[in-house]
């Protein structure tokens, strides 16, 4: 690997680094690259220099010749959806201080996008993928290749039950019956949902979980009580006065997500009807904003950054060389307010 | 360039779609690599086939041939700051029409961290890179680094001044002045200020926009009614305590953001005061939810999905090759509700 900029273009070399130590220009690289043949004060000495001269690498050279980028990808539906903006803070702080880089793609709920993204994160090198995925992808070939290429995978939240990686994921189905069961304490007997993407695996679990609370409870399964949406705002005016139509109108609803249960809340309160008294309304992420909305919004906990950052540390293990699939668990959490609270 | 996968592998090589098309192995990497030299339908042919066969090209071996990744790299503040979510929606829709891949990194508002985030997209080849700088930045020099290697950069909402490159810029002065005066025509005459750090050009130009419309109006501008925010979460609660216990207190308040708005609001509220008959309260970004919070704020709609994909065209302009810089502006909009509705 020759690096081939000199001072007299204002970059620094691996060639000035070592005349300025009086050590060899090997000994310079091996330093840098973190090789552990190099002793720990000269390593430090080095880094030390090469970061108040603002040295970077060739990085085209440094590819080739290490195939190591110290950067992660992570492959996400969405930034706006709040629970991957979360997470990806979590990644982003275990990423960091193990001196990870943090590169970001959103699938926009697109399998076409997220195969293409993944494309971009293999060509970039980057040296392990976290992956939550898209509410399209029903495949697992794109992922295949990486795994082929021994790029590790670990999924989060949203996880691929055919591929046997690494993954961090959360109690849907646990969670969803605790929260229709809290309803169903609350003296709520009419429960409706709004249910995600049923190919979604998480999406399927909350369903159930609800379902199987209200059958264990003697209470109807109604069809007309499940709504099926796709995370996007817009058609939440519409559903929920849907719902607040039916002729046996619900007494609760647990909505996709805190914002729509946000927005649900203000249909129903223009409409004539209170909040807990005639609808109670249970949301799904527990965003800050929950407390301040009045009635203040009950809802469901899932660790957004633990689970990020869970995820983050699996994979930095598995670069490492630790290959054996690991499965973590990151339970939920009901968080109880005045949305849902009619009896003390 | 040698794509060494063999269809035995189960991947396809240039070599296979030659066969299959009859055509020359030459041929079908230039059609793939866009070059304006094969004739439009053999290209359209050689795509076509290429996306239907789930042809990926040798990721490296390209990268050393073209030195062309398709990739636009994007370095943003933080995710879970909604503008910079939403502006990443305009980015992608702009990018991916154009077979752009996107890929996001953020600084968690660290000068370190956004350095060595440039570093990377470096080490991944990005074709240029859009960039709002963190909160910390007050140097250029890492940018002067891409600049050099002739990797173009535009700059979106949080600019640098220094360098004369592209940018996407929002009218924040004439805004803050704007909505200072929407204030003081609403009768408010002590208007307090949550002011962000002030080594931001959009921070500084939103205080003195607010400044300015004060002394036209020959209203006092006092230091105990402008708070100094770093746009954390957590400090909300404490800093809107002491404006409500200030001697003189305001009459009026121009949040930060939405969601620190909201918070606010609650607090005030908690302390048994009017929105806006006691306090007026004034937010910023126009989230979705300023409509469903009792009562509805007036916020500053920044287009923040506009001002991605503006940066985003001005970008791929860029990589074809126009190297003049373009400025563009992109204005905000006053969207009046009912938290400072006071006169009719």
């Amino acid at each position: 690997m020759a690096v081939k900029r000199s001072m007299s273009s204002g970059s620094i070399t691996i060639n000035d680094i070592a005349k300025m130590l009086g050590i060899s220009k090997s000994t310079v690289s091996r330093a840098l690259s973190e090789h552990s043949d190099v002793n720990a004060e000269t390593r430090h000495k080095v880094l030390e220099l090469a970061r108040k001269l603002n040295y970077t690498p060739n990085a085209l050279a440094l590819n080739l010749k290490q195939q190591r980028t110290n950067t992660i990808g992570v492959l996400i539906p969405e930034t706006v959806n709040r629970f991957f903006a979360k997470a990806i803070g979590g990644i982003q702080r275990v990423a960091n201080l193990a001196g990870y880089n943090v590169m970001i793609c959103q699938s926009d709920e697109s399998f076409v996008t997220e195969r293409s993204n993944l494309r971009s994160l293999l060509t970039a090198h980057v040296d392990g993928v976290l992956v939550s995925v898209s509410a399209e992808t029903d495949r697992t070939d794109h992922f295949q290749v990486l795994l082929d290429k021994n790029i590790p995978i670990v999924f989060f939240d949203r996880i691929s039950e055919e591929l046997n990686t690494s993954r961090v994921y959360t109690d849907n189905y646990e969670i969803a019956f605790e929260g229709t069961e809290h309803l169903i304490s609350q003296g709520c007997q009419r429960i409706a949902i709004v249910a995600g993407p049923q190919n979604l695996y998480n999406s399927r679990n909350r369903l159930k979980g609800y379902m199987d609370a209200l059958r264990k409870h003697n209470l109807p399964v109604k069809e007309n009580y499940i709504v099926q949406s796709h995370f996007r705002a817009g058609s939440v005016e519409d559903y929920t006065r849907d719902l607040i139509n039916v002729s046996q109108r619900p007494d609760a609803i647990f909505a996709i997500n805190d914002f729509a249960a946000i927005e649900m809340m203000h249909v129903i309160k223009k409409n004539g009807l209170r909040i807990p008294q005639d609808i109670a309304i249970l949301g799904f992420n527990n965003e800050t904003i929950c407390r301040f909305v009045e009635p203040a919004l009950t809802s469901i906990d899932m660790s957004a950054y633990d689970m990020g950052s869970e995820a983050a540390a699996l994979l930095l293990d598995q670069i490492k060389g630790n290959r054996e699939p690991q499965k973590k668990l990151i339970k939920s959490r009901l968080v109880i307010r005045e949305s849902t609270h009619l009896k003390g």
